[in-house]
């Protein structure tokens, strides 16, 4: 297939800050080209933004129904190849089930859905199409992070022992204190975002992360809920216990009125070998510790990284790459299976991105995390 | 009073860790000399161990009874003013109980008992007998902790939300795979160290330090302590979720096999209106945040920091400061209390040690956490 | 001109570092596309890279020659609007002069030519043609040196007084010990890196980013530079002490030879108010410090940053941008200049972009390093 | 010898901080005791201050000459064995000469003397007299600086081909607008001070240290000194290009007026092996870089460390030490050398501090690089 891949996007218009990134994400290797979209349920909004991003005005579409349509109705190799959801989270599962079924593949955002419901009827529609669904928990796609991950998975830590993962902001510290929460309206609306703010936008990332870096399961859970500002309808910070199915225990917190943090998430995974330290702050840095041992700093850009953190790398040692890079690496990952899948060839994976598995352990941890702050009580994960 | 104090010891015979610190700490400004011991339980390492320390053999004891029996027959200037305890848990009770009604003061090591029937005890016997008492929670010494406390008690950090204390240490790594745990036998003896190993030695110093910086009071607490070292009867590691009385939230936890960790007692305290940030293993920063500000790291040493920070600082701004030094202002502080007692001085206070009262919060704290563990259930602290 | 900017790129073939970076940087942001391109003096690996990059096939040509004159004559909105030249240093000048002599403006990897006499004449090409040039002196497009620049500028610092501007790098230093270099043949080769490898190579890139920041002029310098890789012709390692023409001292260094050390570009500015530090590995803190006042860690991403931290930021604060973003401000802004010169516009400047002019500087600078350092002597530097 | 040592003091009354220092640093391991000294030309200060420090005010003297007269006179086993020596530098050369040649032993604070010629002949006293003479260049205390002397000499570092050694403190800053200096004034009066305030106070320290640690020496240098301190007669910043005997490069800089820094002493040390890179206000971590590898953070108190790293260290890892105990080692080697010289013991060494003749070689570099900016050019060393 000797041309880009060809890319639609719903939602992502003028201002919105996720699509900006997506697009980026998308833009920066070259593989891939916005050519289509439904920006905003605004049909005007829709237009404007289409032009911002040089799209020929015909491919800009006033819902993301008739761009499926539409689309569809396009020949192969100039219609989209795959559409990037980045709506609200009420959205996702309705755009990523029309697309799916109008056999698109699919790169949405997280979390996945709103109900555990729509999360496993997603799973069974990727299933049945056959189509790629990419989840972009995009902290996985860092080079460090898949470093982290194989070393977990080599042994190299011994048995997982305990897992710290703390994801703090500090960003919507105003609520609290009665002044702006800058949490904007749909997060902190049940009808839209789901059952959590803030466990659901970040605590579930967390969760995500331990598990890519552990591939530990989760056997039960305690956890304690807070809605610190004034007024709010759902949780703005939260706080829990974990216990692993292979006895690992663990800690885990989200919070978005930790004042002064910034996007701080960050995980220490101990083994009984060694043990791992990773800030996404920082993220060409993986420190592995070990009693009786000098601390290593492991750097991105070596070559004494094993194989996905050498794929996955742009630029040489001490060129630090950051958010965006890690963002496109699922991309990358993901437009590298939506090519096999194109070109139908079957033996390119085992491909490295989150999938709707992912998301329904995502969607499953948020409930799970509500129902154990709500009973004030342990509960089973499963 | 133009002599230095006389300091006794009980326990800290060659090669105690604990006992050594506590003569450096005693040594270090030149206020106090160590002149009397009963520095073991084996009368000849006792007699040795004083040889080390160049004492007067006739002051070097066989036992701590015998010792205050004795001392307390000297005349006053030259018999001890007071006396250091390092012995194992299990003792601290009876020998602190020995010399306070032997009319001596105390500087005694922590947890201050074993159970909490005796530290209730012990704190009726203090007031009782009106000595002065101090319980070396060491990290509360350090200047930048200091500092941290008056930032809260002014208003700074505004009302306090959340509270992060950690205590990782990974020296007991070995005991997990079956090696050696390097577990002194008796932390690992609930008969000599109590019901708790882990949460008796290392939790309770992170709990004193949240509790000394943010004047809070606990509400309740959910825990969940491990035992992963093979065949130990006690834990070496827990994580707790925290309830604050002024509904603040939070997460402690300890651990001895988080392998690779030193000794990394750190604390975030997160405010309305700022938060700190302290890390023990770098003790001379303290960090300020705030949404929309440049953090801040205050240094210690400079005259920009208040009162109490730059009392007990000793070398200017640069010239670092560390752990001796913070243990050795608890002696200071200790001290000073104990010469203006001699000195019928009743004006010198407040004064800035871990009392008695300090002890009983801590040793409530290790048994709430063993019971809430037990319980597998959010139980209230009172 | 609602549409992509046209893009050609001399150079920058399969395989090539720097190639693939500036592609990078044009793609992120969506402004520009990669449409032609002569990517090696090998016609088949130039053709080979077209299809790497999806390219018509006939807009990838066997020369930079026959690609000016080819795409000159073909029809504006059509042909390249400019083209980015990422050849070796030997070529810069021959390259740059064409393009700009056949109507096209120019992105010029650095240093921008070989000799003082190439660098003067590209200067009057420039002015005569009044094509936009500009210089990857990539490191200035970093959100954060922006900043700092601003803070000089504005009299945050004060009067600048001493600037320690240093670039360690470590890779070569296998051709220390008689093993492989790993500094490619061309760099090591004076024909065509031109008089000096590391000075040329990276020592510029300091001397550019210290005078970017401070906007000081070097009054007089003495070098020391040292050629420690067996055989080598030219210097893998320099140490420089600076005097600017407004009093301040300072102290430059560069090396490939720094065992371990990476990509560590840094700078530190001190001023009789303040100082400023930037470490390019850690590139989204900028610390700022006074005597007698805390520490403040400025980061990128936040509201109380200038104007230009805020317009060449992509992500939210904690969402950290690294290397290709910051070489990216230097394609957008460029970009921008271009598309105001196609559009006719003149009123968008001033451009904060490194230019022709900052490409004099810069070889000067290496020609009286080298000339210092040949006669261990100071000199003036005008 | 079962008792303390018995020290002396000249100078360091009420007030002065170094002679505080010294105290505590001789304090801190109970193996020595204060026991006289002539704290101050005034007679009454030097009396106060026997009384702070709880001394018999019979061996409080008015002045040195006479503490060296009546001391010498008391038995052996009552007079002091020692003299620690913390006046100012004008003073050094006649109060070490007067206390040797009476037979005692010395520790004397840096610069060594003020002049070249009392250096040498101090030297030549020392030898002839036999007395132990320790100069507290206090920084080679540190426990990790040791172990980066013992990688170099062990070889783990390969020839060693460049180092950097900084020095930046910022307290003078005041003195360049035309505030307050807080230089006192003895160390910028050149009667008191000798030739060089700067490189005399710091600078000296930087480069024993870099001796100290790769064991080269100085083959040349170029320097620039500056006094921008408004009036001042002496240096505030230098800035040096050093080349060592072996080929290896350098630069050594030191600043009182670098605004914010507060006493940045720090190293990089790179060899063909590996480099090593250690700062002094964080000196419990020790780096080793190596290209192609993990950077290794050695951290003190471990058991992985070297025999020197071990010995002269007082608390287990994590349980950080700083400038003070790193200051008591100094007292710690002296006071075992001084007790083996009583004690007649002639195989205890070698002994780890440095001597007379490093403060040769320290009195050497400060006039050397005084010559140096003063003629504008490269000079040799020796």
């Amino acid at each position: 297939m000797k041309r880009k891949l060809k890319m639609g996007m719903v939602g992502g218009g003028r201002g919105a800050f996720i699509g900006a990134v997506h697009r980026m994400a998308a833009n920066l290797d070259g593989q891939m080209e916005l050519v289509a979209g439904a920006f905003s349920a605004d049909p005007e909004k829709s237009r404007l933004s289409g032009e911002d991003f040089y799209l020929d005005p015909a491919r800009v579409y006033g819902s993301y129904a008739e761009m499926a349509e539409k689309e569809a109705a396009l020949p192969e190799g100039e219609r989209i190849d795959f559409v990037s959801i980045v709506v609200r989270n009420n959205l996702h599962f309705e755009v990523a089930k029309t697309f799916l079924e109008a056999g698109f593949h699919v790169i949405c955002d997280k979390p996945m859905t709103r109900t555990l419901e729509e999360a496993t009827e997603l799973q069974s529609i990727v299933r049945k199409t056959g189509r790629i669904f990419a989840l972009t928990h995009n902290y996985t796609g860092y080079p460090m992070v898949k470093e982290a991950r194989d070393w977990v998975a080599s042994g190299k830590l011994g048995r997982i022992i305990k897992v710290v993962a703390e994801y703090p902001q500090g960003y919507a510290i105003g609520g609290v204190t009665g002044g702006e929460a800058k949490i904007s309206n749909w997060r902190a609306d049940p009808d839209v975002a789901g059952i959590s703010n803030c466990m659901g936008d970040i605590g579930t990332h967390a969760f995500n992360l331990a598990c890519y870096i552990t591939g530990l399961k989760l056997d039960s859970l305690c956890s304690d809920l807070s809605t610190f500002i004034k007024g709010a309808a759902l949780d703005d910070d939260g706080n829990c216990l974990l216990r692993f199915d292979n006895g690992a225990k663990g800690v885990l917190y989200a919070s978005q009125i930790s004042n002064g943090d910034e996007n701080n998430l960050n995980i220490r995974v101990y083994g009984t070998k060694a043990s791992l330290e990773w800030h996404q702050e920082y993220p060409n840095d993986l420190v592995l510790k070990a009693a009786d041992q000098p601390r290593q700093v492991h750097r991105r850009g070596n070559g004494y990284l094993g194989e996905a953190a050498q794929k996955f790398t742009r630029t040489p040692f001490g060129h630090p790459e950051a958010f965006i890079e890690a963002f496109a690496n699922v991309y990358l990952e993901a437009g590298r299976a939506i090519r096999d899948a194109i070109e139908g060839k079957t033996d390119g994976g085992p491909y490295d991105f989150p999938t709707v598995d992912d998301g329904v352990d995502g969607v499953r941890f948020i409930h799970k995390v509500v129902e154990s702050s709500r009973a004030q009580a342990w509960i089973p994960f499963a």
